[in-house]
């Protein structure tokens, strides 16, 4: 068996025993299918996946941080390492330092969104020395924003296929009458 | 044993017990300081991390899969959680489920790079299921390729910024007369 | 001859005998050279083209939709099968729908309108089921857009090379006193 | 007749009533999902859709013309619009002069074929005038390509989700031994 | 010697004896170590070159026109060709006109930026036959913007890696109590 | 001379008084409009440009370095200061070095030749501190390319509005019997 064959041919060293900690951060205004893929993908590749949710003050919201925060925990049942936290006026990357965030994640839907991330990147990674692993949206993911879903709920088009349950239950409550 | 360690100190369900293994392959025909860079950053982000070195049957390289090898191996003293692997005629994603691999390592230069890599993940996923995470080269080190070292060397210019030591000494011996 | 073959070899029903109807819609804020241009390629492809002026009440246009369809339909009259319809605070799709639309119309100027038309096309016929075909703009055309248009009139400079007569008459009306 | 039977709605004036013709190329080697939603699609635009089956004398082929073309047709029974043809050592444009075709049907998968795409529909376009449309391949078909496939089914991976029946069958009697 | 058999080989009316003047234009709110490098290397391509300060009186600019002029004064010592000019409420392309400029300088930081340089570069040269050359920032200062600095500096970072010395101090005074 | 007379007009510490010379590159096989048009232009950015025609003896020509350069040669009687220079086996940087280049000249038909230009750019800056600048190619000369053109003269398509008049000739002579 491959496990026990590395067991016998090597010491325990070899092995990085520093808790993996991922940190996925949005406004999450609200979650979509996107968003909830990208995080179940994610708590695979940490011990322990915080779900950053902004609050910057000089933002409008759709939805209060409170239901935003709420909407993604009602989906997080069968991930059992990941958390949800809130932030506000202040950078992820001071978010990262004190929650002892071995990396950042980062989705990419499109090679638009590219040069973006690559900035942020490297910009987080100088000021802090923060590690940020990209994942691909898988391609029937990767056209879903949470704007074009509010859009969409607006004009009366059916969104439950791009959003959890409980967000297309929520989007049609405020947003169809 | 580190999965006892977390146990005891927090509840085992907050936790992803699973050892978190990394695959990062490629021909390294030879390493650069751009796939330094990546295994360096790689390995913090992984238990243990594999660096697979190709071996394809059909394919002219400079250094055979030895010398590859070696010239990886001499500069990963620091890099405890580290192992090299060779593997020939087979798929990536059968080297990963042999290793019981969490994720696939690539690395990112160009937005260029980018659409290969999107088509790569997919096929990969759906073939195994493996996840893959993208590194986004360093802007500094995002330009080298061992490709364009090999030519850089063969015109007689100092490539000893963009090689290892040991890599340098290695071109110089068999470009350089 | 070829069409003879056809008509010989094999019977009608291998014709698809639904009229081809498309939709091109925009702000045409006004109508550019480069507009005219779509709207000529796309009348040929189509037994009957509609182009659509939006009047999207939250915009605020340079000119009426009253003006933006008259500046069109002045430059139509070589296209006998092209008809002007405006449409407000409606979705593309639910106009589609009414006109019983077999495609929509867009243009594509550069790579970077690329990933924008993806994800409208993607959505578009998520909703609806309905059909959109892309034309490149022509390398000479593919440079105006009508916000560049104004600016440049704004300037003084001549911009009758880039939209059609009635257009810069009425532009220099507007903007040069 | 269908030209008359418009003309008995309405005037003759507001309807282009030349058939609108299409024209799909490519080698096909063998279809793909990716190709038969083309297919499909570009069939509703066009009163008659040709599939034209590239035989270039200095490409390796893995299926000959005649496979190629009937694993094609096997697929074509819900398409009564959709006729196969063959041709070799003639540029595209000279096939859709032929034919009469009012507009090439090309399918772009990423950005990345966007410039290639732009090229060719520059220079059919200066050649013959003949017209081109861009039909953007759906996200779920986007990675598909006859090359991959061949790839994956040479590691006996199943490819029954990205080919038609018929192909998957014809690819493991040649690939699978 | 190189420039001796040039000189021998052939007559002084084989060179061009227009001064060759270059201007590079921008808000430099405030200037960055990018503006710097871009103004260093262009210095170097001209007999005379103008840094053209924008004041456009619908903007906000964190510094006056006269502040971000001195900041950038202080820093061009040692290039002395160079030269500091201000212009508002009118197009690159007078400025250039009045100046004689032989060809405008942009920068790319990358791929994103060159559908709009594309833009600007075809109607400077539609309006006035100006040309414009564009030089690749280089990969360690292509993530660097006015923008972004003034972001970190107002979290606290230190920004004294991005730009000059002066900018460093300036910003500090204003932006950290 | 050039150098003096500026002394009369202005002090010459406000003047960079070196020789500003451009170098730039290429197969040239067989030189098109596009060719021409960079040639022109640079010409005009410099006191004297060489055009360097490659000798690669690993590559395959359709014509010889000598037909290649007396093509050229033939276009340039309005360039006074344009020279035509042949080089083999050597990187282009090292030519410059040897002629005293003040800058490389790279033209940029799309986006998708940035990243190559990008890298070039880098590792020339890099080996001996040349610059380069880039100009982008007029949208009507974007699509054409050597190779393009020599496959379209095979086909026996009017290639004289992509070519200069010798080489249309040229091409006619070796590709149509």
């Amino acid at each position: 068996m491959e496990s026990q064959k590395l067991q016998s041919t090597q010491t325990q060293t070899n092995f990085n025993v520093n808790k993996k900690i991922g940190l996925f951060t949005g406004s999450f205004d609200p979650m979509t299918m996107g968003h909830l893929d990208i995080i179940a993908r994610a708590s695979k590749l940490f011990d322990k996946l915080y779900v950053g949710v902004f609050d910057n003050p000089s933002k409008n919201y759709s939805f209060s941080v409170n239901e935003r925060s709420a909407l993604i925990k009602e989906n997080l049942q069968e991930f059992k390492n990941v958390e949800i936290i809130t932030h506000s006026s202040d950078l992820t990357v001071n978010v990262a330092k004190k929650f002892k965030v071995t990396a950042l994640v980062r989705s990419v839907r499109s090679i638009s969104d590219f040069d973006y991330e690559a900035n942020m990147i490297y910009f987080n990674h100088e000021m802090t020395g923060v590690e940020t692993i990209l994942l691909v949206a898988k391609p029937e993911l990767g056209m879903i924003s949470s704007s074009r879903v509010k859009e969409l709920v607006a004009y009366g088009v059916d969104i439950s296929k791009y959003v959890p349950k409980n967000v297309a239950h929520k989007l049609k409550e405020k947003y169809v009458k």
